[in-house]
């Protein structure tokens, strides 16, 4: 098979930076072009960009033109791209997706304009991957033929949804109370002036609140094979805070069920959650979905952003986020594991595990005394909640025939 | 009026240095004995202290000779004191201030060990200031002759229960759930080691989540003359978080009431409270107790953490924290304000203000989905939660005429 | 003595906010003027700024009407000023300082800009006050009536240069190799990114080390009456850092004398520095200049950065930065200390000590095995290095008759 | 080869588990003994260790019953070791270490207690490797039969002598000033309390400076095939500072040669500098073994720290600490790559870089004006600098036969 060609819409952001770190050497998308405003565009990439990641810019993409976010720009190219990853802030994402996808070129967007659009799927792919197929319906309306907008939810909620997911499936969740300490990375580049997060904490993020209900109940909404239906059933209150962490958004639960589970069924519903991703073996998926840590003080945005592990194992190995635990010895030694097999392990030839902070982890599960269960969830959120959850959304996407 | 001669139990510590550094020129308290472990005791307290203070050791308590914790070492000099503040660690706490009370030396302390203790008061001065007449029911119990214990509650709680007073007195508050993100200073010292928080957030500290729930019940209690009822009417449930902060224990709230005020309330409660150490005119006492900051995104920490003016003045301001503001120069410049006069005004003769750090800023008020309404809390751990609110329940006690 | 009116050039930004805060109540100056860019101007300042001190907004500031940075603006009023304080951009800043200056404005400026102008004095006023004298040639030169312009140098030099001053005059320096740790407040606001200074050092800040460099060649230079001439005795090689601190710029030094003095010479020299600022008896000058911390891990930026104590006392007290130690209790018990009197202290009506933040703290001098001796120094860089050193400068314009 | 058998002594402690850590899947060694002090003896180690790592427990070493550090006890096992690794405090490494030596187990060690010891080599593999063959007079002088104690240098000096070696040895190096901004980690767990790090910088770290200066005159000595020569041709005066970074020291640098060696020579050491452990392809080797960032405000602590590729590769690339970069593609896809073969490259069999945290990286190469040049060196201070040093020792001592 042949990799699908990617373009990166803001590529030089910070999150177009992580999109191109996390693409590196991926099994299904090649990065073959980069596009961003004019003041970047006509250089090479790696003259445009100021690149933040600790890992250096891959090699193919770092000698890459610069283009501008036009889709006679991409396509003027021989290299072309099959479709494009946005980064772009909201401000102009509006127009430039709607023109791609008008133009014929599926957009993945982490941008928030389309989010709340009745015909977009806004996608947790462990939660709602069924939603993408109202894109039939969206093209419909829109009158685009190949062309679609899909895009992930807001960063900020991608550390408790999950968790919460395969427990309100089964006894119903009503009522949420939910604070979040939110790493700075989610703010961009510049984002977060040091003066005001060193030895402090912003309790006040613009649209966040206010973003972390809404879209969870578009989320949780049922999709009927015409429309999406926002569930009612939930309610949800949030605080959401900045602190001075780099990487990693940390959230304190109170929920409230319509039917209170054990802490049994709760620690066995999170130990046995698998769904789409996993069952359709996506290279980004993780396995465990979801991690508890029995220690009293986990997660912690240091120590548990990176958890994740790749789906592709035969031996399950009992604890978090070892990277070099990401493929099953057994299995490999077994089967002479040569370079074309490591990619179908989820892994590149190097060994890289693409699932690393794809997890959602878990911990001080105890009883609330106003509503049913109190806990603790963390995820990396330029990972699972932005770059890394719409690698796995297009991988879902590809899979099920929309790319 | 001579001062009273205070002696500071575990005076090398952290909470021990505050209580040193808050005291120097104090106009009714003169810290005339340190005490601590064997292994400071004999040396110069200048030579035993790790001081921590940005401000310099007060230089008449710098020379002091460091005694150890027995009521027969502080007794037997010519100084000796009329009552103790207790910074104690609580593993040796119960022991040594039971020592003092039954040798008729008061305790005013800042341990756990006798918090929940029925015949113990534990005071936050603006809310129950009339549970310390259960002094003389604990000294009977107990057979003191003069001696008893007061106490202050948890840090924790004291950044938000200051607020939610008022409301709860008009409006009877039902259900609260509440994230703290708490600073380092609340450990002491060593304390929180530094590989634990930087980048990091610590979802856990141990016992805080109890005591912030039944601490507050018991200060919400009622004093029927005979015995302090905890108050059964609430339910709190509390999530207790380390954040990398130097000073100030910042609280998001969601809260509930038996009939629901309106924002209007709120802000009129907030900004018209006053209450006994206010009307007594402590030296310590905050006036206004309460900040409400208009701006979206305070309270935070390093801004708002050493709010906090004098109770003594003439005009008031309309803003926080501004410690050159913290006497009326009205009144100083028609009384001609002498160095005599300045004392009388809960500022030393420098001009420090004493109740920096001893307010409560409150921002953010707004509809919670589930219960009434959301908001945040700020108050100085280390002084309003600790040391602050020691000294101001002591001037309480004497000015009741238990001191 | 009437107060002088003052204008803010850049008022809304850091440095503008520090100016206002520290001449809150100034007995010399009053601020009656803040002007700022198109984007402020017209609003009330408590609406057009981004307040970002701990203290809040002086109330007789926060009401003023923002004007442009224009001679004409200030003038128009009936309040006017009498001269002006830039804190403005450099980008800006060139040619606004020359338009005030010409308009007969005299400008304090923080700026770059004209530092190394041959007739403009770059002052820290205990090292090189007399330097002022060349303003007379400065009008005469430019065209200038009652206009001209006088700076301060830059911000990481003051960390070390008043501590090597007293050193050079007698035993003549001659290699100095630095490396300085600075602030994030010296990069202004929004200034340095959080991303790239949380769990991190920035090794390089644009432009500084050479202003470390060269600018101090021309303050150690001698003005013979006509010129400045610039030292060229001594060598400074200088390595600038930005670490993850908010307030205080700290420096490593390694120096080399003509002349080696003792470790006894140094400290007596560092003890017993006055100059010119303390001869004056100006309000913000601080008296120890220069402290001395035998402690072997001092001085550190948190504790020792608000270091500084009034001139104005009569007896001497043996420590650092308690600021409710800046005036001397003998002698305000004797004087009956009225409120007129406190003005003459060089603190306003509520004690504040307005030499907080303008002493440098020393520390850890040992022999260097290549050079003479190695130490560490520190100073408050956005009030000894910025605002509080071009207020002082401005105290000595006018106690020398040039405002 | 059955791979080595070892012990870690210190083993909960935060250099024992990075031991553990790096020793996961280590092609060579193999931890089969963890011990400790009484506290820990006989738990599960992963009962008895506080895990701080941000990867989980190795699974194989979490279920090993912790020993004390005896001789006797790690004897007495079947399993027993082949040689230790020490983590041990200093205050307890120069009894055991001595006692391991005398049973006839090798001791590769972190602690400091034996380092300048005449007859004990002191190894920075790519500088002194030739050190090693001190061990037969180690041997004979202290009576031990296969025993022998190897030691690693502090932590600090390794993040800038590597980086000078290569100029030293063409262009002798004479003098050197440095100041090192060291990381928290390098003082252990709980080490430096949060209390005096966060918004701060301290300027000490005891016994750091003289440890850096003497412990590099022996590093860079000679040995004469009787004894280690000290050098005496350089002199070295050290600052060290601690800063709030996790991991990574960084050091400023300014270095005089005999001769002056141009920018391209400098350049081109570093490019091609190559030594012993890369010559004998060791596991942990690092090739490049220096790399220079172009940027103007590189290397800095985060995005450098965990620079360096394994050795074993074909082709090179040309850019610094991509861990998936660790292997070269064509060797691995035209080998076949399999289990056995992938561990020969210096990696474990998901592709762990072992190499990953060994470089050193420089930048901001720059003319000092007193002596010849300026610029910034970073390494990892728990890997290159002490974990991950020993292995690479200990892999040095089983190339050349002494494991």
């Amino acid at each position: 098979m042949n990799p699908l060609r990617v373009g990166i819409l803001g590529a030089t952001g910070m999150v177009g930076q992580r999109f191109i770190q996390l693409l590196h050497n991926h099994p299904w998308f090649r990065v073959t072009e980069v596009a961003a405003s004019e003041r970047s565009a006509g250089k090479r990439y790696r003259d445009a960009v100021n690149w933040k990641m600790a890992e250096n810019i891959p090699s193919d993409v770092a000698d890459l033109t610069v283009k501008l976010c036009k889709p006679s720009e991409l396509r003027s190219s021989a290299q072309s791209c099959d479709f494009v990853f946005s980064a772009l802030d909201s401000d102009v994402a509006g127009d430039v997706e709607l023109e791609f996808a008008r133009a014929g070129i599926p957009v993945v967007s982490t941008a928030k304009n389309y989010r709340m659009e009745h015909d977009v799927p806004m996608i947790i792919p462990e939660i709602n991957a069924d939603h993408i197929d109202i894109i039939p319906i969206q093209r419909k309306n829109r009158g685009f033929d190949r062309g679609f907008i899909a895009v992930k939810p807001n960063c900020s909620l991608q550390s408790y949804l999950i968790a919460l997911y395969p427990l309100h499936r089964q006894f119903r969740m009503t009522r949420l109370i939910i604070t979040t300490m939110q790493a700075v990375s989610g703010a961009g580049y510049p984002g977060v002036p040091s003066l005001d997060i060193v030895d402090n904490v912003v309790p006040f993020i613009g649209g966040e609140e206010e973003k972390s209900e809404q879209e969870s109940y578009k989320i949780f909404g049922t999709f009927s094979g015409e429309k999406i239906e926002h569930t009612s059933d939930i309610i949800i209150s949030a605080h959401c805070n900045r602190v001075p962490v780099i990487d990693g958004h940390l959230a304190t639960i109170s929920v409230e069920f319509e039917k209170k589970p054990s802490r049994e069924e709760i620690l066995r519903l999170w130990k046995d959650f698998r769904s789409v991703p996993q069952e359709l073996e996506l290279p980004s998926a993780p396995d465990p979905v979801i991690y508890y840590r029995e220690e009293e003080n986990r997660p912690q945005p240091r120590l548990d952003r990176d958890a994740g592990q790749s789906v592709y194992r035969d031996a399950r190995v009992d604890h978090a986020g070892v990277h070099y635990d990401g493929v099953d010895q057994v299995h490999v030694s077994q089967s002479g594991a040569n370079y074309a097999e490591a990619n179908q392990f989820g892994m590149n030839h190097a060994g890289v595990n693409r699932a690393k902070g794809m997890a959602v982890t878990c911990g001080r599960l105890r009883p609330c005394h106003i509503f049913d269960w109190r806990f603790v969830c963390l995820s990396h959120n330029t990972i699972r909640g932005a770059a890394g959850g719409s690698i796995l959304l297009a991988e879902l996407l590809k899979a099920r025939g929309y790319l």
